[in-house]
């Protein structure tokens, strides 16, 4: 910049106050359910001072008062547990509380402190985290960050053609980029609570594979072409340390089970925090995202019951991305509308003038456009309607007049922007076609529909059914259950239990690749139509 | 610097080419025996190429086609092995070598690797390091190095004293001076056979309990004064990358058990490597250094077999400290002596002139002059005799001329010299002497007495005993074993059972604590003397 210059930054751009999602409207979160096995198991131990009839060292005179701790030989505490060792001691008057870890002192602290651990839902889009007391699954401070990614990619394609094209230092920046952001959110969240990230002793981190695999530096060549093999979808364990994270020494983060290159440890803590597949019923869940993951629980249906999943690459469009008019869920963003034969309602996030359209509000427009006959059933604009204009030789509907809008410009619905919709809407409902297929069940036979994440949760059910993302089922047997992944990391946290049992359930969900699935293409096609809606006899 | 100087550096002072000992006697050796429980445990696996219908993981694919891993739900790879898993698949036609160390994947390598590992011997003056082959035990290179640290103290109590008084920075100070040079060995060694450092998989380090501490950055206050508290006398198991060691990605470096704050690991793998105890004989193991640790095996002598030990302050004068004309064991320094009425004889290390004295010289040296009445029985230099001279009011015996040695200056020992030695002598007299007190044995009940490290390899048989430093027995019961801790190392590098036995032999080991030994001041007085050797009637 070599003089003054002016520079414009739409508000529709910005994402400082994004709508994140870190709530789940589970009833089984983690602070209710105590632990049946903690990862971290403490023990209160006052020892005898030493002395020189008594050299014992530090560490074996407080093993010897831990009844739980493995015998004689072998490891017996993590090294960063025995260098605070002698000085916590000495400062609490020989009382010190020990936090076993599968056999092992995973850390000593002071006789009184709260061991706290942190639970990550790493998104494509964003990430939400969570401080928890480790002891009871109490939330103690919460908070969501945008993916710092995104510069680098929308969605998981591009990013693993940014990780295997920019060679190691691409794959580290990607993952750097995380880190960092997931470094800062956890010192943050630790300083509400009059702590510092350095007391974090655990960490669970859950996400889809491909977002694992790059936060890990695994390989990502072989899981981003066909036939799309991840490195691991097994657990893993690994030192926040070499991920770079700011949290006590010996700080562990555990990466659960994932069931395939594209159902990843996101859909599997959702799927085990939220109970499906642990009783007898059919049961969809449904994670939307840029991809969008399903399973399907089949039941005692047909006396078989299976656990089946499949991703749809339905892309960013449901997030506002490569929408004309279109921004993530922050203030002024439209999340709901109806279209009048006179005037148009909508209603903006916080109330402010109108910015822009986020994923809720492109759902309604969708259907609302269908209902109004704006759109035909195969999706196209029909010229000479109301509100139809050509804009520069293509079709688009002026949604809001710019006199009306927080910027001064018109918000429109373009054309494009209704083919990208149909695109994502044709896979998620492509997705769901296959697993009742797949399973021989009818859509009759759901019990229970349950909607994961934001734009789930956020999404007006009614319209949704509507324009046919969704399956054409009473609204009574819907959920919408929020951030449920975050609820299965915080589970995953603090019980071993729940890292066994989510472990089995990744091997029990059985997964779909849908680029091998026969009739895929034909299914696909069909669902991206708009016949499931019916324009009413008097259309405008 | 300003102008032109001229530095002289004394010839004495050149440590490149001392002389360390990295070899040992001892039939035990690992490459002897095919380790029965092996740390790392190899598989050679070829797994069937994955394809849309069989998109299981990589690892998963593996662990598949091997037996011995862990079942279903669990860990099952170290982050780094599932790093390199993806290439190494790929590049070698979907044939792969895993190595297993307790029921988890430590490393993937090509089909054909050969696994390596590195074991080292830290000494307070010195380091010794074997490269080996992890599956036969083999060694396939070492070398030694003097421990940097020297430059921060000569001795165990003067590092731990700038430990502890340069707090934090000071102790990473002398961590890293020893990391750093292991750094540079690793990566020799490796040269030598066409490997990097970053091959190497797997590493144990013995050391005494100080400079164990020093390593790991353990606090060492409570080590360094009464009652001398290690912060652990446990196995630990650290990673290399914790230790800034270049070795593989999940290196582990294993420490063994210690026996107490100032019997260490060495000791404690020198013994098992030795046998000492497997037997009914009474054996006592001597490692004399700048500490010297003494072990004793009573055997069934009394019906009550035990295992003793403890460590006598004997100081750095064997290893040429604090002697005037005393250097490391290096060319040129005199390591054996014979006094005579008109000549002396010497012999130095690689028969070059003579420009010091190192340990095995100044025991000769003591004997010698005894022998020949120079010194009393007391250590004092008889004025008036032959070589013996005053020096700035000071006694001195000239051993050898300006004008035959290689640095044209006069050889003397000097009272100050003498009385170094004694100190030295008298702590490990007295060290023997409460052994034997404890246990209730007499001299003549040792069956062996196995003498450990450079300097009781070295040295010679006849004149230490002759004054006084080594018990009265036939010299048939000697053995010089080498380094008897280098081969423990590498015998627990390669071996879980060695790791087990080793760590169940350190607790069974008695630590004696002179400091609390109600006699020690008065057995330690009359350890002093030189009243073992009776010069002859016709003394010069």
């Amino acid at each position: 910049v070599l003089g003054s210059i002016k520079i414009d930054v739409p508000l529709s751009s910005l994402i400082s106050e994004q709508r994140l999602l870190v709530s789940s409207n589970l009833n089984s979160s983690a602070a209710d359910t105590p632990p049946r096995d903690r990862v971290l198991q403490p023990y209160h131990i006052p020892v005898p001072q030493p002395s020189l009839d008594d050299p014992r060292s530090d560490l074996e005179r407080v093993l010897a008062a831990l009844p739980a701790v493995h015998p004689t030989v072998g490891l017996s505490a993590v090294p960063g547990a025995v260098r605070s060792l002698p000085g916590l001691l000495r400062q609490h008057d020989w009382q010190v509380q020990a936090l076993v870890r599968g056999g092992v002192v995973a850390a000593f602290t002071a006789p009184d402190a709260r061991p706290i651990g942190l639970a990550v839902d790493l998104g494509t889009t964003k990430l939400a985290a969570y401080l928890v007391d480790m002891l009871t699954g109490e939330v103690l401070a919460s908070d969501g960050r945008p993916n710092p990614q995104i510069g680098y990619g929308e969605d998981v394609v591009s990013r693993l053609v940014y990780a295997v094209n920019g060679g190691p230092q691409g794959a580290k920046t990607l993952a750097h980029a995380v880190t960092n952001t997931l470094a800062d959110l956890s010192r943050e969240l630790a300083a509400r609570i009059s702590l510092t990230s350095q007391d974090i002793l655990e960490c669970c981190i859950v996400g889809n594979t491909a977002m694992l695999h790059i936060l890990l530096e695994l390989p990502v060549g072989q899981l981003a072409s066909a036939p799309y093999i991840p490195a691991t979808s097994l657990p893993l364990e690994i030192l926040a340390a070499d991920l770079n994270l700011p949290f006590a020494g010996d700080a562990r983060v555990y990466i659960p089970a994932c069931v395939a290159g594209y159902v990843g440890a996101d859909l599997v803590a959702m799927t085990y925090a939220a109970g499906i597949g642990k009783d007898n019923r059919t049961v969809l869940g449904i994670d939307i995202g840029t991809n969008t993951e399903i399973v399907l629980s089949t039941g005692n249906h047909n006396g078989n019951p299976r656990m089946l999943s499949l991703s749809c690459a339905s892309g960013p469009a449901f997030e506002g991305a490569h929408i004309k008019a279109g921004m993530r869920a922050a203030a002024g963003a439209i999340e709901m509308i109806r279209l009048g034969l006179d005037e148009n309602w909508i209603k903006t996030i916080d109330d402010t003038p109108p910015v822009g359209i986020c994923g809720s509000g492109i759902i309604d427009a969708i259907a609302e456009m269908r209902r109004m006959g704006v759109l035909n059933a195969r999706g196209r604009l029909q010229p000479g309607l109301p509100g139809v204009r050509e804009n520069a030789g293509k079709l688009e509907y002026l949604l809001v007049r710019g006199g009306e809008t927080g910027t001064g410009e018109d918000i429109p619905i373009t054309q494009n922007d209704v083919d990208e919709i149909l695109l994502a809407k044709g896979a998620i409902k492509a997705g769901i076609t296959v697993l009742l297929e797949v399973s021989g069940l009818k859509l009759d036979d759901l019990d229970e529909v349950l909607l994961a994440g934001a734009f789930g949760s956020y999404l007006n059910l009614d319209t949704a059914i509507a324009m046919g993302l969704l399956p054409n089922i009473s609204v009574k047997k819907y959920k919408q259950v929020g951030n449920a992944a975050g609820d299965g990391a915080r589970q995953m946290l603090i019980s071993s239990a729940s890292r066994a049992e989510s472990a089995a359930l990744a091997r029990q969900i059985e997964y779909i690749e849908l680029a091998s699935y026969p009739a895929f293409r034909r299914i696909y096609a069909r669902s991206m139509s708009l016949d499931e809606v019916s324009p009413p006899a008097s259309a405008p």
